[in-house]
């Protein structure tokens, strides 16, 4: 066990009370009927609670964008050829993806870190370079990747949330970009949840009934064939997992260690947010839900994990798109909680019956 | 009859169906999976049909907050007093109401339109003066506002949306302030949907169990009373109305008569709705429903509408907030139909299968 994912084991901190209860007391003051804020009362709540501040503001939202890609591509369990990741990546780079459209509406800056595409873009300075290895292997011949890499993508996780922080990011929306990543992540789940592949297993980016079958049983075949074990988040990540998946982990745990509200995108990251929670369960309360993702699966990972995500538009995107969408809801929350009047600021006491 | 509900009789147009193909198209060839954005498709589609437009841009959106008393508070159907309606739209113009915090990030101004406050504000000059008359009267003693008066109300709702789209706003929130106003609100459903009291009245601001029962039993007998026209939603106005909803009907006609979207806030401005389709049918199609309001009876109001709003916060606080949280959404779904590169542009022709 390194430095790093040590610290992550003791370092994640419970909420903080003292300021979730001050929240909690001014949203009672404010000038408006009690409860009436709905939702963003118990968001504003959590935000204080996650970030030990009963005001907290969000002047600097990054969206991290980690990469990588997966030999099960090889297996035709996605519509694209695994050579699309690069693609992908390159058309976010150029500013034309739709997380670039839905990061600007939303002020936020996109970083996109290479955690391990099977091609290496040294003359893309914009592309961070968090490379673990060129890809992912084929789980179905073989385990995704040793434990020790495992270990460093988490741990490089931590990092690269870590250096956006010090940089000044105040909230991170997190997601991905991976061809064959949610037969990844469909695996993942499974491994952690105990439950056959066809009852998690979507269709991705669209695939018909034969492809998914076939995803199905190369799930089931390499949960048999490997037997991760659902109580070891690293054994599960080694053996089926993906390196931009190890990132997210690490992500998750990076932000809550420096107490940054970390907003989880849709499928994929959801599943990175289980092996998270499987490592510090302490982290579940300071991760945010950002939308349900209309894959076959998403909604069993949320209820193993108690959330109720924000949004609920069917986006199936990746690239951290419902994430992103998620960070003026977010923002607006702490603005409510912290620039309303409170009744007697209002002076209008005579407001309440 | 007046000129400017007879132009919204004649003039309100269905949706632009070249500009929404266009959209469509557009949608197909975009960098993305097909339908991998989900309602923010249809929804860009929609914003294509609405403003004629198959690449709509939203500069300049605009938050109006349309405020009245309403006499029937004199029967304790509010946790409020009905002195609080002019409080609360105080707060809102010294800038510490929700409204104020959820439109500044929403990069949105606020305009604040008396439309028949109980006491008039002569000294304010920023609340516009749309006033129809001092409060609507007590529907449990009298009819609400003449006929005359309702068509007044609604004429004046159609110039302030003009007039703020004259000055450059391309999107509008529509929201409401008026204590009593959920009363009406749920009398005039009953009265268009024809339905009993206890289906649709809801707890408002948050009265107990008392107050809910008194407030059934007001509108149940003020419709045996005046038997208001299901048919003709200005008797309806009328006889149990208000005059800021009459003023969010004609704010709505306004805002389709000059192509701008219209984003509708909860309870109170989807009863406005209710009563403006069905002045005009054709408007239904360039409304978008903000939000899924906890008050009783807005489902049944959605599902007349055939509706499926964008957000479900348990947001009731009135002041345009729903539907001022949903101007970020609808900015986004707008940018990346605008923005994102098509495969072509991407040079990514070899991204599909």
């Amino acid at each position: 066990m390194q430095t790093y994912l040590a610290q992550a084991h003791a370092g994640i901190a419970p909420l903080h009370r003292p300021s979730m209860d001050t929240a909690l007391a001014r949203h009672g003051h404010l000038a408006k009927a009690p409860g009436s804020l709905g939702r963003l009362e118990a968001l504003g709540v959590q935000l204080a609670g996650i970030t030990a501040n009963p005001r907290p503001k969000f002047k600097a939202p990054a969206v991290l964008v980690l990469v990588a890609d997966h030999g099960v591509t090889a297996q035709g369990v996605s519509s694209y050829p695994g050579t699309a990741t690069a693609r992908m990546v390159l058309n976010v780079l150029s500013g034309g993806a739709a997380i670039n459209a839905i990061a600007k509406e939303a002020g936020a800056r996109i970083v996109v870190a290479d955690f391990g595409l099977a091609t290496f873009f040294a003359h893309r300075r914009e592309l961070q370079n968090w490379r673990v290895a060129a890809g992912a292997h084929d789980f179905s011949q073989e385990h995704a990747m040793s434990r020790g890499e495992a270990e460093l993508a988490v741990e490089r996780g931590i990092q690269v949330a870590e250096r956006e922080i010090q940089r000044g990011a105040d909230l991170l929306a997190l997601g991905e970009i991976g061809i064959g990543n949610t037969t990844s992540a469909a695996a993942i789940t499974c491994a952690l949840l105990g439950v056959p592949a066809a009852l998690i297993t979507g269709r991705g980016t669209g695939i018909d009934d034969q492809r998914l079958a076939r995803k199905v049983s190369i799930i089931d075949a390499a949960l048999a064939r490997w037997t991760p074990d659902g109580k070891d988040p690293l054994d599960v990540l080694a053996k089926v997992g993906g390196f931009e998946i190890g990132g997210l982990v690490g992500a998750f745990l990076g932000a809550s260690l420096r107490r940054v509200p970390a907003i989880v995108d849709g499928f994929v990251a959801t599943a990175a947010a289980l092996l998270a929670c499987g490592i510090a369960p302490a982290l579940r309360e300071s991760l945010i839900f950002a939308h349900r993702s209309p894959e076959r699966g998403h909604a069993a990972m949320l209820t193993a994990l108690g959330a109720e995500p924000l949004l609920d538009f069917k986006i199936r995107l990746g690239e951290g798109s419902g994430a992103a969408l998620a960070i003026p809801i977010v923002r607006t929350t702490a603005r409510v909680l912290d620039e309303m009047s409170t009744f007697d600021e209002a002076g209008v006491t005579q407001f309440a019956r």
